[in-house]
């Protein structure tokens, strides 16, 4: 039996970045979309609490069932699995192609990461894809044989425990990509700044900016430094939270 | 100098969570709130991307300089520091007392913890509070002392690099608190329901709703065997998701 592959993403089911990632993952087994009926990035791991959701099928794709959902990754993860699905569980859940980057710091504000986290907690394979390239119309092509093999290498191992990959790929360029590199979540952060602004009503209102501010400069085991130096990066995500080196030094404050 | 407290939540700036907060801090430190305009609950570390924010200064508490923002927790942080604050960083950032329990895989969801992780990220010692009673007015007068002390401790000790602290309180029994316990996460899931029903017009809408489920029963170390044995539960979280046990694994795939 072919494997059965939920589909989900965060920029929204007619994406260009989910188009390409559900063409890869028909060459490689059964697939079913549950996606957002609208833009959903920067939604972290985000949940619908206190409203309802909205669920239809939709048919942009071909030979594929697909369903839009007007809540966040993480709920398309958890309306797929629980309510679309129910009894068959998906052999693999894979999120993206996302347009943007989702490296470091930023895979803690990133749905497709969070849908793919979601996954990792009900002990689901699961695999979040981003290029570094953020245009709606971007070229995903260079990319396509790499999340091939990588999904296959996940379908075939089996993902460890408690784990969700976060796969960037180098947005494209003249030079070919240079392979794969395994690595650790760059130290790194955004350095924010708000532009006020006046509207046509005499109020104030603020855009968000920032840009991305790296400490590990140096380092060449970040994905950071991968994409930076047209590797692929693979990161492994763990959903649990818990500092356990900072727990003896807890301990001493005596609480 | 006395210290300088930034208060936020994710239930709203009205609720009684954050009054109460601000009322501990305040005999603590300078205290400036910047909270969301409304209920946050569930946003996870979402950040308000492609929209823009608006930001009023708010007469709610005495004696504090006050703002309600429209985005997320994790919007209200990075505002009220390089927007609001700007040159002076704050000295500590509290969020809460959420109502409602953040305990275990929780953590992933809460808007509480998010404003606390973001402060973390910024380098700023970040405590988020929850009160395990999701309650509107809900009783959290058996928590204060233990705020307070907990507070103390992070301002003198500062709090390690790269964490922030999930502080879970009991609902108010008629046991008093045994005390406080540093834990790690428990390994638990939410699973999911979904209740369809139909709307006056005719179209199919879904509620989700879910029971709490635990894995780590019989373990002592845990948050939520803390909670359920009546003791604060402190477990230091971190930011950095590398799974660093899951590298080797993943070289050997040999991508």
């Amino acid at each position: 039996m072919k494997p059965l592959i939920l589909v989900t993403n965060d920029d929204g089911i007619t994406s260009l970045g989910i188009r390409t990632l559900v063409n890869i993952m028909k060459t490689i087994g059964d697939v079913i979309v549950v996606a957002p009926n609208s833009p959903q990035s920067g939604m972290g791991h985000a949940i619908t609490i206190g409203e309802p959701l909205r669920l239809y099928e939709t048919h942009i794709f071909e030979d594929v069932v697909e369903y839009e959902c007007s809540g966040t990754p993480a709920d398309c993860v958890k309306l797929a699995k629980n309510y679309v699905l129910q009894d068959r569980k998906p052999d693999l859940i894979v999120s993206g192609i996302n347009h943007g980057s989702n490296s470091s710091i930023s895979v803690l504000y990133s749905g497709t990461m969070s849908a793919a986290i979601e996954g990792a907690i009900e002990g689901i394979p699961a695999i979040g894809f981003s290029l570094c390239d953020f245009r709606e119309d971007a070229d995903f092509s260079h990319g396509i044989p790499f999340i091939k093999s990588i999904t296959e290498s996940a379908i075939k191992h089996g993902i460890p425990k408690g784990i969700a990959l976060n796969v960037n790929i180098p947005a494209k360029s003249e030079e070919p990509l240079k392979g794969v590199k395994v690595c650790r979540q760059a130290h790194a952060k955004w350095q924010e700044k708000f532009d006020h602004r006046i509207d046509p009503n005499g109020r104030g209102y603020l855009w968000m900016a920032g840009k991305f501010v790296n400490f590990d400069t140096e380092k060449e085991d970040t994905d950071v430094w991968a994409l930076d130096n047209n590797y692929i990066s693979v990161v492994p995500c763990q959903y649990d939270l818990t500092g356990y080196k900072a727990l003896k030094e807890l301990e001493n404050w005596n609480l």
